[in-house]
């Protein structure tokens, strides 16, 4: 049924006036704390000793002004029994959701490193703008809920910041592993993935559940249909490729600065 | 370090003071609606319609009375754009997690039904008090990272509970795919696991997280290393294996009601 024609021009007014709006707030989802130390330098953020998660989650907080924007950094922290960082899907949803609710966003942005795919065009340093998430380790053989385990989503469209910055655009699979398995590559094949992670699709999940634009930036750290094993790779090319990925968030963000969702 | 001897004197205290405490608020985390409902009628649980839950999220609450109990039981609904319900640890873990700060549950149950391993001794429609989880899909062949992925960790010990309602014990292996591939196969085996599910361990994650006490009780409905397909043999099963879940958790509520954390 077709909604009466007030309730659509509603809608649209709403959506018009969403997309005038200027981005003022903008919450930073990094799953690795190496990930996002040189960004709260960069963009001169104080950690939140006073945390606004619950008592005993790990989840660090960074926040503070840069330029016109709002900026919160936020990281699943480092595992309270194992002292590494929660990384994957299950962090990375749970930080997202108490994010949204802790600090109203206007956009999310989900950067990180990757595995890229030289078949698709990816090298190490690059940083892709994704245009479609998908997981690939989620096979539910029955109707519909197929289609439910791989959660295929668009990101927020961005013409403008793609063509601005000549940002190589890709799609994305996540899945919780670090390493491949046969089948996981037949869905990250079907996913038509440039870049594979740990964390987009399910960030992506969360924002769309929330109704909160998310931007995901993924820069690859390793070639996964190279020669080279995935987890050496990825650890040697750690630090060099955070540094590019550092640039291309901070030219982003400064994209963004001022502007309203229908120019980005 | 070893704490000072007042410290410690005092941590025993607060244990001691948990665990003689009545159990009085129950939360259940319940994946499909078809597991849902008949303890919904059991227990005369309304459907909470005004949801304490963010706009837009499709997460179900039905709540009530139940003996000496107060009763929650939430499921993470039908997905918004797919309408199927959304299984998996994403789903669980965030639901989860938004339950426990909106209801403040004494204790977790997570009820379902499971894939079972007849080596290990699991029949169709057994119900297992689950004692220990993991997950069988999370690879990060990095050192300290690798254990992180698997996720071990104990369920909460319930001696007694076991012995009086002679539930068959097992441990549980979790993963976001109804079907096991090879790499699946040799994780589970690793986790030494009776039962296969897809929430589990991410539940449990949570209740760890936000230091809730969690039970798990995974009722089975297919035979994963026997002759029938697994999505065949679990849409045939679910009605009837549900029945068994939910006798199952009635004793268990039954036994619970009145009853300290030491006494179960």
């Amino acid at each position: 049924m077709a909604p009466p024609q007030d309730v659509k021009a509603e809608i649209q007014v709403n959506e018009d006036s969403i997309s005038q709006r200027s981005i003022s707030n903008v919450l930073f989802i990094i799953a690795m704390q190496t990930e996002a130390s040189p960004l709260v330098n960069k963009f001169q953020l104080t950690e939140d000793l006073d945390s606004v998660f619950p008592k005993g989650v790990p989840w660090v907080r960074y926040h503070g002004k840069y330029k016109d924007l709002s900026i919160n950094i936020v990281c699943p922290g480092k595992d309270n029994t194992l002292g590494v960082d929660g990384v994957g899907t299950v962090s990375a949803s749970l930080l997202t959701y108490a994010s949204v609710q802790a600090f109203q966003p206007d956009i999310i942005i989900n950067a990180g490193t990757a595995g890229g795919f030289k078949a698709k065009g990816a090298c190490i340093g690059d940083v892709f703008l994704i245009s479609y998430v998908a997981f690939h380790d989620r096979r539910i053989p029955i109707p519909v809920f197929d289609l439910y385990g791989v959660g295929s989503r668009q990101a927020f469209y961005t013409p403008n910041l793609a063509k601005e910055l000549s940002l190589k655009v890709g799609k994305l699979s996540t899945g919780d592993s670090l390493d491949m398995s046969t089948v996981d590559e037949a869905a990250i094949h079907a996913n038509d993935a440039t870049v594979k992670d740990m964390e987009g699709a399910a960030v992506a999940y969360v924002a769309d559940l929330l109704k909160v634009p998310v931007i995901l930036l993924k820069a690859v750290t390793d070639i996964i249909d190279g020669d080279k094993p995935t987890a050496e790779e990825f650890l040697q090319n750690l630090a060099a490729v955070t540094l590019a990925l550092d640039r291309t968030v901070t030219q982003v963000v400064d994209f963004i600065n001022g502007k309203s969702f229908s120019e980005i």
